[in-house]
Parts: structure tokens; sequence; C-alpha cells
């Protein structure tokens, strides 16, 4: 379930999961300060050659890098460090300043802090496997423009084709499986549906709160599919979700950002329900199409979304990008 | 974070000032990269003192400080810069490792750079006004629902009431500043903007390519203003501006995101051009409006952003969300 579950998501904020993963190997073992002795400096890294840059967030200000080291295959994770509020008299004290950039009371400089000051958290993966490598290598994303022709002819066919299981959905809402997660059920089949924490939230902290709601129908794949006749469905998620919300979590809808994404990760209409300041995965407006506007607009035209173009990212090696080329619309 | 990011949209300058501000600006361009010297070091904020961390995360590696600089308030932001693919090698070959951490195929190192491999990107904004510092100051959003009626009852008197500054637009539109970084000038009056880099980005890399277009027209203040009068405005900016980024940066339209914020930081209308994949902050479903939405919304109501619903995060601070709570619409 687990397995199949992670695969719901797999959204554009690589960068997140990424540096999750870069602190995976951190911590489990006390060599370096605890030991008393300071360490030598060494400088393995002089015998890193680069083959590639896997990925990279320059808002994380992280890089995940392979390449070979005295022989060996290598991932290299370059990570800067927090700015330290500890250190900051010593940094102003020490650094250099250069100007780039002077405009009424605004001035921008890049700044050249002591080494000790500005440190980079480096993890290295040696000997790594074509496994490790391919967990850090990150997709490209394409923006794809679709009309709703290329929907009935490029998207549906391919969706069609695809025909992935969506079983473990099921399983949720027939409580075979998850049942103990579930913040809310509306059992009623038309407009019903199942709430539940996404399995990206670790429910330790309301910050990062992030829940799905689960329509209950069976035959709306997504957006594309939605018309005036579900806005009885719609409203009754929107409003029955964050009721659950405040009631178990003590959130009041205006902290909260309720969104579908375009295209979904499966074609099963749900709903996410995230902390507003929380920067959830998939949040952006390349993806994610607020419910109140959905709602808006199809009160105003009714096959809104079967008529519009749309716009959505779409990884590198989707098959649904290889059709939107080869149909010469890329 | 996406609120606290390095923007501009306050400007206390008075006119003399600003003059004379707009001057040292241009003298300062001279003594740039192009003049063929390196400009001096110079340690400005060897004289800043920190009263106060307004905000910092620790997974961007920003902080935002508050303090005083010779006297004056002034407000501090230091980011570390992106890791560099081109300065990799010199990287390797020049830094000093220490070990932190072994575990079996895992290691973790504090390496430490050579300070011009590594730098902080450091703004100020001096002398800075109770407004900055509010406005960099970490503070819980909400999210407001937003009428059209709203809009003119509540909205519109605030923003005529506030009648913030906008001379450091003006400047860079006459070029009386930031001339050197235009990347695209389309000089028509109706049509035409300026395409610049954000400050927020440090023109490293194109990985967090982040720039901005500058409406030449100055009476369009927002989203709300547009009709599709001004269809012809914006299909300019959205196609010479992807075309101007594809040529300076080699970056094509579908690697870009290009969108208007609701609520904008500054109340002349601008432009947001960022690239895919790069989470910038402001890029969120509850403030971005991707620009081809905003002109296929426009070509089938003219009307549209004058009679919607729009939502939108303020800060707790925001003396609009006051506004609204006056109203009772909170």
């Amino acid at each position: 379930m687990a397995n199949v579950a992670a695969k719901r998501e797999i959204s554009s904020a690589e960068g997140e999961e990424l540096s999750r993963e870069a602190k995976r190997a951190k911590g489990d073992d006390k060599n370096g300060e605890e030991s008393g002795n300071e360490p030598e400096w060494e400088n393995i890294l002089s015998t890193f050659t680069t083959t590639s840059v896997l990925s990279d967030s320059a808002r994380e200000k992280i890089m995940f890098l392979h390449g070979k080291m005295a022989g060996d295959e290598a991932v290299v994770v370059l990570e800067k460090t927090p700015v330290r509020e500890d250190s900051l008299a010593e940094l102003f004290r020490d650094s250099k300043l250069r100007l780039d950039m002077r405009n009424d009371i605004y001035s921008s400089y890049r700044l050249q802090a002591p080494p000790h000051l500005n440190e980079i958290k480096t993890t290295v993966v040696c000997p790594a496997t074509e496994k490790h490598v391919k967990k850090y290598r990150r997709q490209e994303s394409f923006l794809v423009e679709e009309t709703g022709d290329d929907y009935r002819s490029v998207t549906l066919p391919y969706i069609q084709e695809q025909s992935l299981s969506l079983q473990w959905v099921y399983n949720i809402l027939e409580k075979k499986a998850e049942a103990e997660r579930v913040v809310y059920d509306d059992p009623d089949p038309e407009v019903g549906f199942v709430l539940l924490p996404d399995l990206k939230w670790d429910q330790k902290q309301v910050d990062d709160l992030y829940l799905i709601a689960i329509a209950r129908q069976k035959d709306i794949k997504s957006l594309r599919d939605l018309s005036s006749e579900h806005l009885p469905l719609l409203h009754n998620i929107f409003h029955k979700g964050k009721a659950a919300i405040l009631e178990r979590y003590n959130l009041p809808a205006s902290k909260l950002r309720v969104y579908l994404h375009y295209q979904p990760s499966y074609y099963h209409l749900h709903v996410h329900f995230t902390k507003l300041g929380h920067d959830a995965p998939g949040c952006g407006v390349e993806r994610a199409h607020l419910l109140s506007d959905v709602i808006q607009n199809l009160q105003t035209d009714p096959q809104y979304y079967r008529t519009r173009t749309l716009w959505f990212p779409l990884r590198a090696d989707d098959g649904l990008l290889g059709r939107f080329k080869e149909a010469g619309r890329l």
C-alpha cells in the first residue's frame, strides 16, 4: 500500500523531497565533534570528477552530483548551511562586500564571508549504485498547453490506455484500507467523500497540514470532467471538508488552501486541503486550481473546464508528454 | 516563507532625496563590472548592529534582520547563493573538508570553500521605515475573499489612502536606475514594458531565473483594473518577454511560469517570469494567476477581473486585512 500510495503524488517539489533524503545520511554516527579531538582536514573531494548534475534546487541551495571518486561511482550532495544567528556579529565584522546594485533606499551586495562562518554541508555516497543515482536524478518538467480538443484527442485516449488501477482508492472508500486514518466520511453516493491525511503529512504538527478528500462518485476523472451538475458535490466537499478540519485540527477555513490538481496524479476526483503558508509540493499556480475558483467558473459557465485551454507541467519521462510531442503540440 | 522574500513595494524617499539617490545610483553603475575595473570592496555592514531577526528559513538559507546602520534604521537580508555548477571543479580543488560522520557507504562533511566561490547575497534597505520592518517580520497569513464590490468598497479606498511611492518603478522605466540590468525594453507607451531581473535572482544560474516585466502604462494598478482593452499589452508582454528570455538565457517558453500576483506587492502592473521547477516565492495558487489564463479569461469575458470574486492571502499585520475585518468580511 505504502508503495502504491507514494506514487499517488509524483510532484514537482523535488527539492523538499531531496533535502529530506540528504538528511537521511546525517546524524547516525557521532564520530565528528564528540570524539574530543578535532578531526583532520581532508580533501576527499579533490579526487571527485563530476559526471552530471542529477538535480538541484536554487531555492534550497542544494545540488546532487553524480561522478567518480578514486575509481568508484559516487553521489555527492552539496547543501549550503542555514544563516546562523549566533555568528552574525562576527560575520558582519569580518566579511567583505561588493556593491551590485543601488536604487533609492535599496542596495544589494555580494558578501564574501570567512569560510568557517559559511560552510557547505557535503554528503558523499560511495560506492553508489545505479539506484542511488536514479533516486537523486531530477526529471525536467515542461509546460504543456492543452485545449479541449487536445484533451479529447491526446490526453483522454492516453489515460484510457494506461487504465491504472484505482484499487487503493476504492479500498479507502470501502474501508478496506486506511480506515483508521479517515478524518471525515460522508457516505452519500452522489455528494459524499472521504477525508484523510495525505501520506506526505506526518500529522505531527498542523504547520504542514495536508489532507485529501476523495469523492465517492467513481466516474469523474479530473477537472476536465466537471460541469455544473457537479456543483453540489464540490460545495459539499468544500464546506464539510473545511468544517471537519476546523473541528479536528482547530484550523479555520481562512488558513486553508483548497485545490485540485490538473493533471492529477490519479484519475479519480480528489481535492487537496493544505495549510496556507506551508509551501506544499504541487501548490504552484501551474498545477493547482483553487476549488473556490473552480466552483465560481462552473457557476458562470457550466462547461468551463470542458472547453478551456489548460496549462500544466509534465516531466520529461511522462508518457503523456511523448503523446503531445507526437501530436506536434510541443 | 514566500511572503517574506526580498521585494520592494515601499519607498519613503522624497523628491529631492530621490534625484540625489538616482544620481548616486548612476554613478555607481559606472563603477560596476562593465567598466573593466573591479569595484572597491567595502564593508557597510561593519556598522550594522542587529536589533532582531525578523524571520528566517533554514530550508531556504535566508534570514531577515532589523537593526541600525550608522544611526539609520535598516533591514538586511542575507541569503546564501545557490550551488553553482560552473565552479564545481574549483570548489572541489580549493576547499577544505572536515568529516562529521561516516556510516557504511554514507559520509558527511563540513566543507569550507574559498569565499569567492560561496558568496552570500545581501540586500540592504536603509533608511528603512516601520513598514519595511513590518513587511519582513514573519506573520501568519489569512485567505481573504474579495468580491468585485469588496474591491471597490474596501480594497481600492485602502490602496488610494496608502498612496505608496512608486518612484523606484519610474526610475527603472525612465532609466534613472538599474538601466544596466534591463534585459529588454519596449518603449511603446501603450503596450511597452521593461523586463529586468527580480532582485531575488542573483543571475548566476538559470535554474532560479526570475524576471519582472513592468508595464509602461502607469494607470493599471493590478489584475482588477484589467479589461479586454489591455489584451494587446498583455499579449505583448507575454510574447516579447518569452522571446527576450529565450534569446538572453536560452530558456524556451515551455520552461517558464508567467504570472501576475493578486494582491500585488506594488500597484503598478507587472508580470513575473520564473523558471518552471523552481519553487519561486509567491508562485502558489493562492496568489499567482497565469498570464495565459488571464488572457483567456479576458477574451471570454472582457470584465472578468472586475466582476469576479478573487481569493488571496494577507498577512496578519496587513492594514488591508484590518479593513476586511472592519467590513465584516472575515
